[in-house]
């Protein structure tokens, strides 16, 4: 909160004090909790990691929130959580109208969310998550274990090697941006929204106020590299130079993105009447932000009719890799039920026969297919009844099942006049805001880690 | 074809000729290729039994389409291929528009289509697809062999018991719409329609051409009568009077039928203003028609506003019990991932912890629990092609997912102006029509028995 502080004081703006103040009270409640329950360290329960886990996604936002509600910005309690919550968990759903005018320090509050949960969810995804066992996770843990942490034993080496990785990808991103025609700021801001796949802009029309053609394809780029399993990028670093490009994760990512967009330019040529590189840049980037979970715009993709539409909703499930920032149901997933589609349509075919279920060059396990299609399961029955909710507000059937959609994919943009790209989340009723904020929050944590607080076995001796 | 015909010869109808050459021509192909192809008995293979399965439920329409072709209704071949398609798989969704006006012989043959279709249907779910083993139905034959074909252990003679059931049925069915005030034909046929949940009707207005209260309540009664599984009824029969009353599937199926009507009900008058009579009676048909995958409708539910609207839409996917004439995912599956998933709850809190998976009384094994898991997935995947196939006629983008979901659900009904309960989908492409005659017929037949023929290992030696 001091660095908003400074950038504000900077350019002398008021805000310094609210972010002064909120950073000072922040900081007095974390410390005399510390202080309180200072004891020898203690190797936590299965039972205690998932509500901590839990704990440490409700109230951090709410910490982050303060800032909102005491800025100059109108903002009530609900809307600052909303746009706390949507930060943090590098959603990227706004509901500010007007950020052009914004003073600076609210504006790198607003990146510097992105940017810590962005570390936080990696963080999470390695260090946490495969401990829980939810989703089938535990596919992930193995894999990066066995294969590429050997270099690097212990978590705490390897998630220190992240954080520079990830830091270093970020000011590469800046400076990129920078160089290719944003002022610094700008550039500074969208490098910490687009590496941890979030979204926030520091403009109402997004990456579409830049009208440089390169910033929109170092945008893609920078989207797709936080898109990735970021031990990959260790293990690169520690020798195994074509570790990102033999993973299994990574080519059915990219086969999607490359298939997506081809399929989208394709139409948009011989549909809808674009040049054919005006069609490749806006289809690469807008396919890019929503399956990276990202949510950047270049431009109303609403308007490009029914097949597009119905594109961007898929893509708005399926996320990107295990192990980087995204959202979604994620490649590690897609690929453990294709293999387990392709085998059964076999099975059924010869019930005799020996069909053994691979991805990423290792066998899976039922176990591990339960998990994963569990969680699909869950993923969507969480969409599901968040939909219902948003419709029980009065909105129309495709702001409901997108907004819910998008939510618990920690994308962004639905789809509508609404909550679709070229909209805001600020008309939505306060009540709606919460439901929005509980669903990524359960998106953000794989819904089970959530989910296990809420049934009696848990609370039972 | 001749009953038909001698409904038309009875009023003077022309068409009566159109039948009977079209039965004359249909014997003549069917008898040909009989005895062409005559020789003793054989016992089907596996592959045998996936590649006739497929081919009687498009041969089959096919024969059934003639009559519409040549009768004088203006219908193009792929329209009546539609008509064909949608009454045999008990869809119920037509392209006729001015029902009212229709000689009775196309009327019936539309009806004895959706009759004839349906007993097909309990007669493959009951036979044959356990045998292929497609989507975890193979925990139905166990179930309904196990504890109830004791008493009748040759699959002949549940299948003749089943067929006077269903007949059974039909005429308390007729009876009953009779002499609740509908004419006697129109009883005939609704009656004919109802047993199968079809949902053709003889009027525009489907059920809500009728005033009086009891014929919605009768109909919504044989609709669950119809979506019962056919299998108990046999038990019932066979002295176990409570089989219908003990079985997990149908407590589940009509728990979900009464959830789902009171919360309709409650919304209807507090929201909406309506009389408590009205909205519990106008609920609970349209409840009942869509859950049991019929599609009569008394009323234009999409006016109800945005969460009567969202219900629906997922009442389209549920489905009613396996065993039954009824489409959609069905509750024997419902009913195992709602107890996969607790069981993976409580492993994920007890991860060393016992806790068997349970359903309807008997254990269900890993493989069941993954048949029923790639099934949903597969289901879920097939509305989405589907839907997006129909997105690039240019469809909107709740038309496209509606009526991909009511065809392979094979519901009838969908959502919005053209493909709604209200609507009639004779606006569409003739090649949006090809698409939802595919559509309904994987649906019809679980998906799998129709995607195995195109994997290359069902052709390899």
């Amino acid at each position: 909160m001091m660095i908003p502080a400074i950038a504000d004081l900077a350019v002398g703006n008021v805000d310094w004090q609210v972010f002064t103040a909120a950073s000072l009270t922040t900081t007095f409640l974390g410390g005399a909790t510390a202080l309180a329950t200072q004891r020898p360290a203690i190797s936590l329960s299965l039972k205690q990691g998932f509500l901590l886990t839990t704990l440490s996604w409700v109230l951090l936002p709410l910490a982050a929130a303060v800032p909102f509600v005491y800025a100059d910005l109108n903002m009530g309690i609900i809307d600052s959580i909303f746009e706390s919550v949507s930060g943090m968990t590098t959603t990227g759903s706004t509901v500010i109208v007007g950020l052009d005018n914004l003073p600076p320090g609210i504006l790198l509050w607003r990146s510097l969310l992105q940017w810590i949960g962005g570390i936080g969810i990696i963080v999470m995804a390695i260090a946490i998550l495969p401990f829980l066992r939810v989703g089938g996770m535990q596919l992930f843990r193995t894999e990066s274990s066995d294969r590429y942490e050997k270099a690097l034993p212990r978590a705490h080496d390897m998630i220190k090697a992240i954080t520079y990785v990830y830091t270093g990808l970020t000011v590469l991103c800046g400076l990129s941006y920078w160089a290719a025609g944003m002022s610094a700021f700008d550039a500074l801001n969208h490098a910490l929204a687009t590496l941890p796949t979030g979204g926030y802009s520091t403009h109402d029309a997004s990456f579409g106020f830049f009208e440089q053609p390169l910033i929109h394809w170092l945008g893609a780029l920078f989207m797709i590299a936080g898109a990735l399993p970021f031990t990959l990028y260790v293990a690169m670093l520690t020798g195994k130079r074509k570790a990102l490009w033999r993973d299994s994760q990574v080519r059915l990512f990219l086969t999607f993105v490359a298939g997506s967009t081809v399929l989208l330019t394709v139409y948009l040529v011989a549909v809808r009447g674009f040049g054919a590189e005006e069609a490749l840049r806006l289809s690469a980037f807008n396919v890019v932000s929503v399956i990276t979970t990202t949510g950047f715009a270049t431009t109303d993709y609403n308007a490009w009719g029914a097949l597009a539409i119905t594109i961007f909703f898929y893509l708005t499930f399926i996320g990107a890799c295990a192990g980087s920032t995204t959202g979604g149901i994620k490649m590690l997933r897609i690929g453990v039920m294709m293999a387990t589609l392709s085998v059964y349509i076999k099975r059924l075919v010869y019930p005799a026969g020996v069909f053994p279920r691979r991805f990423g060059g290792q066998d899976i396990s039922s176990d591990i297919t339960a998990s994963v299609m569990v969680f699909t399961l869950a993923y969507t029955g969480t969409i599901a009844v968040t939909a219902m909710a948003l419709s029980a507000f009065g909105h129309d059937f495709v702001t409901s099942l997108t907004a819910a959609a998008t939510a618990v994919g920690n994308v962004g943009p639905g789809l509508g006049p609404i909550v679709g790209p070229a909209g805001n989340f600020a008309p939505l009723e306060p009540g709606a805001k919460l439901v929005l904020c509980v669903a990524m929050i359960l998106g953000r944590l794989e819904i089970f880690t959530v989910l296990v607080l809420f049934v009696p076995v848990y609370w039972r001796q």
